[in-house]
């Protein structure tokens, strides 16, 4: 891929500065690891550094610095870094083909266009709509429904009776519809009992799950995650949880079960709740934040147990004052001491 | 399944309330998701809401409060509802044949009525008891041995030499018997080499191991865990840990190399451990809990450094109590400045 | 394998002390689990404990107590514990074969030696170094280089474009080079669109990656993991993270994505940080430690916000004190208070 930076101008909709007509740019990168050739992006607070960086033409927004080699100008340097990876390397091409080193069960239902590649498992009456592509080793357990434009990739299981929509994307070891963690415990004995997980997993549209991430079938009913919702690696879903549309769920996340999030929550990295509390809409979660008890909608939570955000700034900053504080408190005792002489 | 209220109450041997002779049941469900046709349970603290549920029929306790429509009596609800489960969702029925398209070495031992599915790959000298089920994707290494009627999911990893006991269920993408984590570093280079993981891991009857948990071999001897444990996902559990009887460890836990742990121990999600101390029976540790130390039977304990949950509970009481305080000493200085004037 | 003391002190270069002509050493264990017929070692704290050990004969250091039993004394007892693992279980034999049920994409260009086990799919254009060992169901991805001597054990994925160095190892149920958590969001609708993550992961010599860690492709450029770092289980590296050389990475590790870290770096378990961070050369953080901004060479930090750990250990001691500290300003007041009057 060649390309001029008029090209690339015209491409991204923006305004070309410093223009160099010999300049051919062949790749796009990152702002510290972009060379001559590449183009690149900066937002702030990285934009300072921008200078900095060995990128032959860089994205920029109107209102940041000027620079004395090309820039494009667009509203969205972030948008635009993106439609750039989309020009500069093309998704893999995967032939639209049933591999032979498959197994697919004589009552699955495959639809146009889909690619099941070598050793994966197609169960029993499961059913995989058009456009969809299953690298090897995924496993689709009986009555599995899955829809149109999905990407499952290597290692992937998805135990019987699931249910997932359309162009749903699922990253290599994940396990949707695992048994969830239901026990019975006998008090004289001690012994748990396992309850039969009878339900599903249920993922709406657009939906993207990372590698390792596990998400448990409901014990009955389903567990369900919105349409739009992301989840990172590493991820814990327990049975019964139901996750709103558009959320954003970190790495090492993990959710116990029959907890209710709502739509556009975002949870950062490490994570945990205790189970059956409900989390209202477009609530905020800080890292290693131990949620215990219901959260209100528009909540920015932090700490453990987790509390406002601000409040827990402001703990974290009395913290420090313990120190000063003890000191103070000695002065005093012994001021008084005098005194009361 | 259709079950009328008199046939579910003799099934469980509870008593009728409300007899609704025309109702049919025809699923079991929880108490948001039930609907008319369905039955449901309620313990406290949920049992407050059971007249909000739109079950058809409401399994409680003897001391529950009076509803106005059709209620089976039960001492245990929660048991109730295990075996109606059952009742309503027979276990997926399962072919026990071996199927050409896995992988069984010659010299391996494969005991009657075991299902082994596509893919999955059985190594020489490997042994597989009576009534197993082993999924598409599964390893079972060189010489392992593995009990009677157990179930291993698709992807599951049991590595060389481990020894399986009886009913143990092992969840998707689970590995039994990757090597530990251990190294011997040359102080001048920084260099770390690898000690050879000479042991295996030891998994008693009725184990019961999560999706992707991780479970290292021993460097010599073994890595147990002890019958009737339950494991949620995505664990960490290092070499040469021992884990007692009748354990639950919770998703994210990391148990760190060489810990024994005694019965009946309850971790709660995230917990982490440092390696080479021992945890006695009957302990409880609450969630994120960092253990760094010993921990003697009957404990329960939160926090890190982990301490007796009650302490834990004053410091956080305490903490939140230092706003408050700094507040009063700024008072006490000024009137004691005023006094000594 | 039997060995006379003789022959293990002239192994291990050591000196015999008590020597007994008559024992056979036929094994090797930890000091709890070793029996009369095994050699054992210990360093401090255990090396108190030895002598309650069973076993036969035990490795100590020059400066460790006597025994009244069979002793060989070197310089380093953990060095010479991984000598007697290798001596007394030699690596599991490998058959150097391409297995007629694995996939080998036809362009795909396999060294000398190697080992490829059923159900591995090698994709076209991949290269696998000589001396490698591929166990089952690994998933080795488009134009994927691998060097030589390495072994990735059963259910691993590496996904298209990533390149591993010489002597890698990758143990069950890793992936590398899956797509990144990377997203661009309308700020309208909430919906978040993934953005292509179209670098790759770079595996340098000697890495080795523990069961089902996650290390995610690069958005451009490339993840790299320096030479001889070793990284444990269920770990999570993000997109264009950069990791120096020799660094050893605990399980449960989280580092978000644009982190850059030196050489010679130890992190705990459980250990959290959040993106777009440089930490230097030689850091060692504590289990659970929340690392919020870059952190200098040579610093020993724990706690979340990450602090030098004689800080954390300070306030966690001044934490304590507050009980105490209530108490004595509620003395101050009614002291105070009587003065006024």
């Amino acid at each position: 891929m060649e390309k001029t930076l008029r090209e690339l101008a015209e491409y991204l909709q923006g305004t070309l500065e410093n223009e160099d007509q010999k300049l051919i740019v062949t790749g796009v990168n990152g702002l510290v690891e972009a060379g001559p050739q590449d183009i690149s992006f900066a937002v702030p607070p990285h934009v300072e550094h921008c200078h900095l960086s060995k990128a032959g033409v860089m994205v920029l927004a109107p209102e940041d610095p000027k620079l004395d080699r090309p820039v494009i100008r667009v509203k969205d340097p972030r948008a635009a870094f993106a439609a750039l990876l989309e020009l500069f390397r093309a998704r893999e091409d995967v032939e639209r083909v049933i591999s032979p080193l498959a197994f697919v069960a004589a009552s699955a239902k495959i639809g146009k266009n889909v690619a099941i590649q070598p050793f994966a498992v197609i169960e029993e009456d499961a059913e995989i709509g058009d456009d969809s592509v299953i690298y090897p080793h995924v496993y689709v357990g009986k009555h599995v429904k899955i829809g149109k434009a999905c990407t499952f990739y290597p290692q992937v299981t998805i135990r019987e009776n699931c249910v997932i929509g359309n162009s749903v994307v699922l990253q290599s070891g994940c396990v949707i519809g695992g048994d969830g963690f239901g026990y019975i415990t006998d008090k004289k004995t001690g012994r748990h009992s396992s309850v039969l997980q009878a339900g599903n997993v249920v993922l709406e549209d657009e939906v993207e799950i990372g590698n390792n991430t596990c998400i448990d079938r409901a014990t009955a009913g389903s567990t369900i995650v919105g349409a739009g919702t992301k989840i990172d690696n590493l991820v814990h879903l327990g049975h019964n949880d139901v996750l709103g549309k558009n959320c954003l769920v970190v790495a090492h996340v993990g959710i116990s079960g029959s907890v209710t999030v709502g739509d556009n929550v975002t949870f950062a990295g490490q994570v945990g709740t205790v189970g059956h509390i409900t989390i209202g809409d477009n609530c905020v979660f800080g890292g290693k934040t131990g949620i215990t008890n219901n959260v209100p909608s528009n909540s920015f939570y932090a700490g453990f147990p987790a509390r406002p955000h601000k409040e827990w700034l402001k703990q974290e900053a009395n913290l420090r004052k313990i120190g000063d504080l003890l000191k103070k408190v000695k002065v005093l005792e012994e001021t008084v001491a005098k005194l009361e002489k």
